[in-house]
């Protein structure tokens, strides 16, 4: 078969026997179906490290006497002396059209291991730079999804829910990792407890129909970027002209914060029924 | 000096040269002058494992064929076989009446290693049950803040700024992790871009001001949980007949979707003011 095109599933859980895994099965099958290279991070096994150090920098540090991450692997990134494992994974993300994150959420965010690769692989110059970020961003021809498993009920997740709207809580992740890098951003696919859920295999075939259209899913939306007037003089922030049009626009993901009117509840997490 | 209460500072910092060590720094000395004594948890100095794997339990695992990081620890716990970095920290928390999370904001979060530490760390049994949570949560007779360093200005994280509303960045993290596990949740102390301010010894100043009524200091407001329905049946959501008043209510973070009216934009991030 040919192969045209790649993606990366990142997957981050300890357990072959996990539903986690099941997820990320049926994704590789119904990927490489479609002539989908499809390439996998598997974290734990890959034990991968998950702490920004001075060990991702090879040979001589910038500034040895006060380390300044970000400047120090900027610079590494520049000069092709990242460690290894980081240059792997950024190399896996460039071939990719596709970028699936696989995980079970912990704390209501990625597990620390998965953070680790954020913070590690998303270098400046690599993944933006103050010119290109948001829907200038580098990554703006590729598409990334969160896909994971809850413990709580969906209910506990709606906007009157215990823990509030789903969306607010993945905005960081949604709006500030992967948008920020100009990501085409999918909507996330939702595994409402698994652990205690009786429909389980109901809930893979909806994941693989789903995966049937990725390529041409519709991404959320988010207010564009030429909205704000990204200059210091400007402060970055929403241009006052046009305060009235961004409020009368709709929104993808729920973005009070950013003067869009949510969709209706039935519409934001839409990816979980189809 | 008679030490009558505890507090401590997980920081997340490579750097002994850094801002976030000078306000780490300024902390120690504010609080040891009050009478605390001052734990301190250097998560890169120690070496801190990120990750949640079966190393963080002693002896047998539960279900070896299928690793469950959740059950294997909260029975760890019980048993008192959990991995001693992780012990420890726990018996630090456990005696600290206070705790300030230090960090720099690595992808509007904390750095990976410092999402390890609320990983591992806060287990189920020890930090949280499903009948101790929020209002009702095992640590409510504790305090606890984030204190960090950004890289982009204030502008960006206005509700109309590029980023959007930093509350609703912090959310996750204060209500998600903190308050979960039922913390008075203190403001944030945000450090607005230090590498490039002309006032770093003002923002130090301003914070050991701050210190000086920190056991005193008003939490933020959230609604409360007794507003929600803690039950299957009722699904984890606000009672229905609650909805006017919790929305009459007025909440120190941006709530929206908890419905609640924020407070007025200059009272949100006061702690940078005091």
């Amino acid at each position: 078969m040919q192969q045209w095109k790649t993606a990366l599933i990142v997957y981050a859980h300890q357990s072959p026997a996990s539903f986690n895994a099941a997820v990320r099965d049926v994704a590789v099958q119904a990927l490489t179906k479609q002539g989908y290279k499809v390439l996998v991070s598997d974290l734990y096994a890959m034990k991968f490290k998950a702490s920004a150090t001075a060990e991702d920098v090879k040979g001589d540090l910038k500034n040895p006497e006060h380390f300044v991450y970000n400047d120090e692997v900027m610079v590494a990134w520049q000069d092709g002396r990242l460690s290894d494992d980081i240059a792997e994974e950024q190399q896996k993300l460039e071939q990719a059209e596709l970028v699936i994150f696989q995980f079970p959420l912990y704390w209501f965010s990625m597990p620390a291991i998965m953070k680790g690769w954020i913070d590690r692989v998303l270098i400046q110059g690599f993944a933006f730079t103050m010119q290109k970020m948001y829907d200038n961003g580098i990554f703006k021809d590729k598409r990334a999804m969160l896909s994971f498993t809850t413990g709580g009920t969906e209910s506990m997740y709606l906007a009157d829910g215990v823990h509030g709207d789903v969306n607010v809580l993945l905005w960081p992740l949604q709006n500030g990792v992967l948008r920020f890098c100009g990501f085409q951003v999918l909507a996330p696919q939702i595994f409402w407890c698994p652990a205690h859920s009786p429909v389980r295999s109901e809930m893979l075939e909806a994941w693989r129909e789903r995966l049937r259209s990725v390529c041409v899913e519709k991404p959320l939306s988010f207010a564009p970027t030429e909205y704000f007037d990204l200059s210091f003089p400007g402060g970055f922030r929403l241009r006052p002209e046009l305060r009235e049009t961004c409020a009368s626009l709709t929104h993808g993901i729920t973005t009070a914060h950013h003067l869009g009117k949510p969709l209706p509840p039935d519409n934001q997490t839409k990816a979980k029924d189809s």
